[in-house]
């Protein structure tokens, strides 16, 4: 009997990949007109960009003081000043749910079931995110890697969150976008998996048998069918 | 002759002490709203906050994190998001230059003299004001004390900032908000320095003789009859 529905939030339930590429675009925009003076085009630089983020992590607090110095750049704090207010401003303006979550998970409380966020990251950024999102009031449990010290896939963090909103693991559904992360995870454990082709890792297919979805779905509005059926079959 | 005007930034060209004021009580309302539950008053928690930004300085990254701890309670990344999104929503929003200062720097520049600005604080931070207060097209020279490695009154900063303009410091104006600092350092290094009474120091008095300014003024339209009156003693 499903109790439970468990979301990953970045890409799951909005469009982050998209934010960060837009939002890095903007600021490396603004490092030009700010008079930024090198041999390099836009894309160039943007990708110099991404090759830091992959490289020192998305949290690390500098990327464009990196950059400047990969490109051989001095310091200049009025260029990482005009690339950070390009970057929230685009951030802030961009960072709305998908059209289909909020409605989507009011159907989802109606019907009973208790909701939670499992997701990595710093807590005080992921809590910002919820909270701009205007999500934070839908969940009964937020749970985030740094808070507990274990990332995903370990099973700690899938079953510490069915703990918390006390239910067992096998009666929750796991909702993500990463097939490594989320979906192997959760399968870990026993939950029922659902994952959603959303993000820069919607063309990844399952490598091995633990990555394999019980579930896929396009849209996050798809879930309610999934999770009918689900509850269908039980009451049979 | 004078052939260049200064300006200090925080409390000067826009009201920073009102924006921190409405920012911090904005967090603790929504910490509270976000369910901290003690039993302090908004105005006593907002004390104990203006404490630690006292003590621990307005740099500090992690404000909010201290302000649970001191009232003991655990640490709660979710409260601390509430409040870093309440501050940065309300500073935002509130961050404006005082009505008279974009007209009164048109001026200035049409009469030919340099513009500068000298700071203390961080350098991309005061940079990240200058572009949001949309003041960065304005100067030839800013002058940040993390950059250079020297605080107000330190008469270094304030030669440093002449230098830059290819100016002395006794054809420069100073125009700043704290006696100690703004008008202390550049009456050492010999610049006309202009008081605005402004900010949280606006109701102090020189204690000492290098605390006095050449003049006073209450907003910083008034400055240009200051450098009128300067440039025609100067030709007479």
């Amino acid at each position: 009997m499903i109790k439970a529905v468990l979301f990953d939030l970045d890409d799951t339930l909005y469009p982050s990949s998209k934010l960060a590429e837009a939002a890095r675009k903007n600021a490396i925009r603004a490092m030009i007109e700010a008079g930024l003076d090198v041999d390099m085009t836009e894309e160039e630089l943007y990708e110099e960009l991404e090759e830091i983020v992959e490289e020192f992590g998305s949290n690390h607090p500098r990327h464009f003081d990196l950059l400047l110095k990969r490109i051989g750049v001095d310091p200049d704090p009025k260029l990482v000043a005009a690339a950070v207010v390009a970057y929230h401003d685009t951030k802030f303006a961009y960072l709305k749910p998908y059209p289909d979550v909020i409605p989507t998970l009011m159907k989802l409380r109606e019907m009973g079931l208790k909701l939670g966020v499992v997701t990595s990251g710093l807590a005080v950024k992921q809590w910002e995110k919820l909270i701009r999102l205007g999500l934070h009031h839908f969940f009964h449990a937020v749970v985030i890697s740094e808070e507990i010290g274990v990332e995903k896939p370990n099973p700690r963090i899938f079953t510490e969150a069915a703990e918390r909103l006390g239910v067992e693991p096998s009666e929750c559904v796991f909702v993500g976008d990463r097939l490594d992360h989320d979906i192997r995870g959760a399968n870990r454990v026993g939950m029922v998996t659902v994952r959603v082709r959303k993000g820069k890792y919607s063309d990844m297919e399952p490598e091995n048998e633990e990555d394999v979805p019980d579930f896929e779905i396009s849209r996050l509005g798809e879930l309610l069918d999934v999770i009918r059926k689900l509850l269908r079959e039980s009451s049979d």
